[in-house]
């Protein structure tokens, strides 16, 4: 009845890889959408265990939102916190306010899953914040600093274990990372360490590591481990976690292993809005939270309400549920602002079908393993196609300079450029 | 009696310009130093407005102390906290441990300074530390997203006042950099909000702002601050600091300014080991908390420990004390280490002469007012005299190379690189 047709507006609860991508597709026109996040800045994840192991700053990987957007009228920007969903009245209660929308697209990521021993947390911090890379940044390098201060071997012993639990792409990198300063650093900086002492030991519950990948570059990711100093524990579980030391289980053999460095990189689950969404709507919730989805990433019942990334259990035509992983997300993202889009024109697309480009992960400084469809790379030209893709995707212009500028003049010099021990002390 | 002359244990406490300087000019030979900091690195204190004003990332303005001392097979660093010093038994008393020294070198610096009221820091945060830089840097960026946030004016205005107390040099760059930033994040990316809104205030108990510097060039830099948005309030004397407010006082009339970003620059004190070395020695201390030193940097009756830079009171020709400043504490440095080296070798040197080179500080982004000698720049030449001598002092290649191209993008672009809000949540 309306002769003005009013501008459609869309909420996108999240700025990661996902909610980031559909903020980015909406076209000017008939949309007016809001991004709401908690933190001011977009963080390039795949980069984070960088940071935590001192090769980069957290500038580097995390770019202010409103820069990225500052040339899209039609999409604002909230820092806020989400504390609760109405979908009947089609509105998103914050801590600031509220905000009411026609579609809403819900991209709020995952945090650390701890499997029921949340207490673990405060001893094995995990990987996902730029406050957990620089806390991790913290605890490493602190770890060097005391074991060069206390003259007692089985001291020094106790602060150079270092423990990764969970062998997947991050635990993996993380360990890789370790093992590379943990050498330069003992050669070059702490001179009266004995090398021998230290100790970096990844855990993992299944029989390899990188379960994803197929079990050669499993393999291959092994031994390049083993070579910069790695030790990998397969088939392990960790049983117990606590100050100084962590109990793992083989079999029915225990072994308590004292350190004051210990990574966790077992597992992410849904964030908590989840439950929020499968209460006000009925949709079901998988074991890590993750709410199931239709073909077009909506909610059942629900077709003004899309979840995607790592909150969303979606099945691929394999029927195995898509990982959480940026690719997925960004493509998700995308999918979904031109499924509103077309949706406001009365038109409507394809189911999101998910185009898998291939994954690769870092194994130490200049190696890597990547499988692209039916071709596996290792070593270093895996790192050097790791490097690109990387680069590539890093938001901006200026950031990318940055980095490739810090990695190289890193990788020449064996030096770390970020190593600050920063954050008020808490312990 | 013995034939192996033993090594000259040298312990330099504090690792800021002095110490470190004393560190770097101890060669190879009798000396065996060791550099004690509760830090990993040397921070480069000139810059930290720019980390606190979201220009530069902390790891610019940083470096850790392994990193520089790596050559220097002499010089040990050991992080730690000094809780003591026994000046009888010459043990360094560590909450690690214990150092003991033939020679101490006491450069702790300095902590803010709020004349009695220690519970307005709270409120009002200094700038000392990075953890202080990231704190305002976060405080600063969020009161522009709250103010995009809100509804009422009123909050709105609150919102967008950003006070500054003390209009010394930091005072000033602080205040500078509030302003320019506070116009292009108007302009460009919250544009919701209306920039008469914003106000920023610069309080100094003084007649005029830059007391070190001669009036004219204080007049220079009040010119360019109003030119750039900032309000200077001269005379006024701040009695009050509270969450939302801050109360200041002009003659006899009192004015309650609402802001929810007050920062702090109105003072120093020197750190508390003075009041340590005053009660085992009998030094005198100053109302800054510093201590009266001999002509040769060493206390009274106490040849054997120097005290320099911020914690030292030392009055030159003129019978004015020198100013706690970089090239003071770095000049002192160098001067105490050529001594101890020199009476290792029987000899003795000319009591310390500070070399003033002059003054320079900026006053928002392309302009500065400095002061060499007889002459006096102001405006963007004295900002490229500034930008030349800042770059060329910054300790290491890597960081000197990094920070121009960041500073370069950042002119060129009138962007933050480095505005991200960081750490927890605390109110």
């Amino acid at each position: 009845m309306d002769f003005i047709r009013e501008k459609h507006k869309v909420v996108i609860i999240g700025g990661g890889f996902g909610g980031l991508q559909a903020a980015l597709a909406f076209k000017k026109g008939l949309v007016e959408a809001t991004l709401v996040d908690r933190r001011n800045f977009h963080l390039f994840q795949p980069l984070l265990y960088q940071v935590a192991t001192g090769s980069l700053s957290p500038a580097n990987i995390a770019t202010p939102f409103r820069r990225i957007l500052k040339r899209r009228p039609n999409i604002h920007v909230l820092m806020g916190e989400v504390m609760n969903i109405d979908v009947v009245k089609k509105l998103v209660l914050l801590k600031e306010g509220e905000l009411s929308y026609d579609t809403l697209i819900v991209a709020a990521g995952s945090t650390h899953h701890y499997f029921g021993h949340d207490g673990w947390a405060r001893f094995a911090p995990g990987l996902k914040t730029i406050e957990d890379a620089t806390e991790i940044r913290k605890k490493v390098l602190t770890a060097f600093e005391k074991a060069e201060g206390v003259n007692d071997a089985e001291e020094v012993r106790t602060w150079l274990t270092f423990v990764v639990v969970g062998a997947g792409p991050t635990g993996v990198e993380l360990a890789g990372a370790l093992g590379e300063i943990a050498r330069d650093a003992l050669k070059n900086e702490f001179k009266s360490i004995d090398p021998s002492f230290l100790k970096i030991i990844l855990v993992e519950g299944e029989a390899r590591i990188l379960q994803p990948y197929i079990p050669k570059l499993s393999r291959k990711a092994e031994e390049k481990l083993s070579h910069i100093g790695v030790t990998c524990r397969l088939k392990n579980l960790v049983i117990g976690v606590e100050k100084g030391a962590l109990t793992i289980q083989e079999g029915n053999k225990t072994e308590r292993i004292k350190t004051h460095t210990i990574l966790w990189a077992a597992g992410i689950m849904a964030s908590p809005l989840t439950a929020i969404l499968s209460e006000r709507t009925g949709a079901t919730l998988d074991r890590f939270q993750r709410l199931a989805v239709e073909a077009d990433l909506t909610l059942p019942g629900h077709p003004e309400i899309f979840v995607i990334g790592d909150m969303a259990a979606l099945t691929d035509a394999s029927s195995k549920i898509l990982p959480s992983t940026a690719p997925v997300a960004i493509q998700e993202g995308k999918y979904v602002a031109r499924l509103i889009q077309k949706r406001l024109d009365g038109k409507t697309i394809q189911p999101f079908s998910y185009n898998d480009k291939g994954q690769m992960v870092t194994v130490g400084r200049t190696s890597a393993v990547a499988e692209i469809g039916r071709l596996n790379l290792w070593g270093y030209p895996a790192w050097l196609l790791w490097l690109l893709v990387h680069l590539l995707q890093l938001v901006e212009f200026e950031n990318r300079l940055l980095v490739l500028i810090q990695w190289a003049w890193s990788y020449f010099t064996r030096n770390r450029s970020a190593g600050l021990i920063t954050g008020k002390d808490n312990d």
